[in-house]
């Protein structure tokens, strides 16, 4: 795991051109980080939904981001339920 | 993993007042699903930030999410680092 800072950081990054400041115990490198990675989601959907104001973008955005989240946490369940089942055939 | 019908599914959703059509390959209760936690954080978050508009709200509502998202790929290199080392030990 990433070694994290103590103290709250407040972080100004920028995303689909307007400012935001967040507030965090990670890195400002890591909130610019994961910054780019929602400025980025948000262009390639308007991309293929250009008509979209920002705000229907964002929400949008939020949706897939979520839809990949769960999906990860599927995804965990299944690799912890593989982790117990193979301490139980070594046991 | 849960089932998935294989055709195109569009599913009206609403989030924070708004309509929205989302189209995919997951079952209308699971977007649904996706939708009302999207919902849930902009209120949540809107408690904290009361003078957010709603595309802010929703820009930092994707933020927190992929925050969520890389902390969970984190989690899986970890686990799959452990399965790794773990096959190692029993081969």
């Amino acid at each position: 795991m990433k070694e994290r800072q103590r103290e709250k950081q407040r972080t100004t990054v920028s995303i689909y051109g307007q400012q935001y400041t967040v507030a965090g115990y990670d890195s400002p490198e890591y909130m610019k980080e994961v910054a780019a990675e929602i400025d980025a989601k948000m262009r390639e959907l308007r991309k293929v939904n250009p008509y979209l104001d920002t705000t229907r973008l964002a929400v949008l955005t939020a949706v897939n981001v979520m839809d990949d989240l769960k999906k990860l946490e599927e995804y965990i369940r299944y690799l912890e339920q593989q982790r117990l089942t193979g301490d139980e055939k070594n046991a």
